[in-house]
């Protein structure tokens, strides 16, 4: 079931625990972080990362900008601190719907320590449902390989585990209830460059949990796909549109094109808060680009305390230049089927099954 | 033209010297060699990579090798000398080709000294073949440009430059030669996980010929095809099977079926020694499986004298498995054409363009 030793996000009153997840695999680093600015900080250099744990800390992140105030709440005062929470990360849609459920339940509040006291029972409340859906997501994700062998290779990509969402995950917690059911599975790892959270995060939570686990680099899908029988491709989202256009992490599309060329089923695993019909296509979703020293080098990652940019961690020459989008959209023509905490169904049910 | 910084190998009798690929760009180290067995460490171990270069360095190998014996040739030794240096790398056969050759010119030999400068020769003429072949071919490529604008946009992955031949290079030599021609080209490249050949060595040289480049990570090309107006994309080979399969480096296959769904013409540069009409199709040909360390960690460049493991270069748990075949076969119906110093022409000519 799930394992404690993931929990990226842990909560007292007043003191929000982050797992550094930068310093992972080397060593666990925790952050103790007290303040709105700290959460934003953390949010945006990836020390928490995945989707619904962004939604989460972000919650948490206002709850502790609500507690450093005091007295009658300002309208103005709410909405910058909403706003720049808001703009930590651009790409994932599930921060952003916490937050209008945030402004929403204190629209009748009177002084900060009143929504203080709200946002932190919301951010609490999102953290339980999150692990409740995952559970449920996981076993609706069952039904897939029913017609399987009792051995089932599965590929996927970035880290979509218990360190990305409250507990279980969305992608891996699907393979850890297939792991439950009894079945032997077999997880194929993009390393997911640039900033690898498929070798250091993934891999980790595979081999904490014993599921045999190997890291490909994320060039390597059409060479599996070719050498290997691979069941499925399972991967996480940050952004659904209407139509099933899917924001992932970067990487996502090329595996997706690779796994329709081989006839390998592509599914994009998603709860309720990835979806939205606001928007009609992938074009209309955000595209972050981060800096460029996360491709040109292999040690951006900091060290708890501050940055670790050492010369020898470069891996290109001084003043190379690089891309770094740090999503892409899979259009919804790759996607089988989405596996979802309400259900599986290809992306042409999406609108329906969002009204139920 | 040719810049001689970029020579990786250079030679005066009885002393190869190899530029250390493995510390580029962080550092020029040489590598100073003076027996056969020096040589296929080096090759093995990537000091020096690239077909032609690895056959160019294999000979001055056997040269070396007989200057070290003396008296008279013993069938027996010779057949070892030079079933050690084929066994340095499988998947390329350019070696392969040269070692024949090599053999073939010392049938008549009586004695170590002869063989030796018989060897010497055929090194050097190869080095002067490889370099003429390369320019013929980059001239060659400028045809398939002859309709583009002004500013062209390639894909190419791995180094297929200087640093892979005895200089110009193949697909960085085409794009050495549409710069020549008054074209701006700007190059995207693959860092080419694991060994980095792109980030490392395409870009290090792109910088030094003041070619606009940028890096992109081996996930990011169904993103780039579907953002840029990409033109080309230009690889190099290790062996093309008679019937077009291609084998090259690692992720090739990968950037060929991406480059396929988006319409992007994909062309292989090749001279006629990476042509190996024995083999059918490229199922038959082998495939080299390097260490895992490579995948799971960044810093298993060596520094010249010897290993830099640390243990902050692990990015991945320790214990971590992966999968590091370092080629794949990119099947010949991806390939548009190939471009080559006897001309471009698409797969099914094979046959015939090579009895000519």
């Amino acid at each position: 079931m799930v394992s404690d030793r993931f929990s990226p996000i842990s909560w007292k009153t007043g003191e929000l625990t982050l797992l550094d997840q930068r310093s992972l695999p080397r060593k666990k680093t925790f952050l103790k972080i007290t303040t709105s600015n700290e959460t934003i900080s953390a949010i945006r250099e990836m020390a928490v990362r995945g989707a619904p744990a962004i939604a989460i800390t972000g919650v948490f992140g206002l709850a502790l900008g609500a507690k450093s105030k005091s007295g009658e709440v300002s309208p103005n005062d709410l909405k910058n601190l909403l706003a720049s929470v808001m703009e930590s990360r651009p790409t994932a849609v599930n921060l952003s719907y916490a937050l209008k459920e945030a402004e929403d339940r204190v629209k009748h509040s009177l002084n900060w320590e009143e929504v203080s006291v709200i946002w932190e029972k919301l951010a609490l409340e999102l953290m339980q449902n999150d692990l409740s859906d995952n559970l449920s997501l996981g076993k609706n994700g069952l039904s897939l390989f029913s017609e399987s062998k009792d051995e089932i290779h599965i590929v996927t990509h970035c880290n979509t585990g218990a360190l990305a969402t409250a507990g279980h995950g969305t992608a891996l917690g699907v393979i850890r209830s297939l792991r439950d059911a009894g079945k032997k599975v077999i997880v194929y790892a993009d390393e997911t460059r640039p900033f690898l959270q498929g070798s250091r995060l993934t891999v980790f939570e595979m081999m904490e949990e014993g599921i045999e686990c190997y890291i490909i680099t994320d060039g390597m899908s059409g060479w599996l796909f070719n050498n290997r029988k691979i069941d499925a491709v399972l991967v996480g989202c940050d952004r659904v549109a209407a139509n099933g256009d899917t924001a992932n992490k970067i990487g996502t599309y090329t595996l997706a094109i690779s796994a329709k060329q081989h006839g390998v089923p592509f599914y994009v695993c998603a709860t309720k808060d990835s979806f939205d019909l606001k928007l009609e296509t992938g074009s209309q979703i955000p595209i972050e680009m981060r800096r460029e020293e996360e491709v040109t080098r292999f040690d951006f990652l900091k060290d708890g305390n501050g940055e670790i940019f050492v010369p020898e961690g470069m891996t290109a020459p001084v003043g190379a230049r690089a891309l770094n989008p740090s999503f892409d959209i899979t259009p919804s023509s790759f996607i089988k089927n989405f596996i979802t905490e309400f259900g599986c169904f290809p992306p042409g049910e999406i609108k329906t099954r969002l009204k139920k």
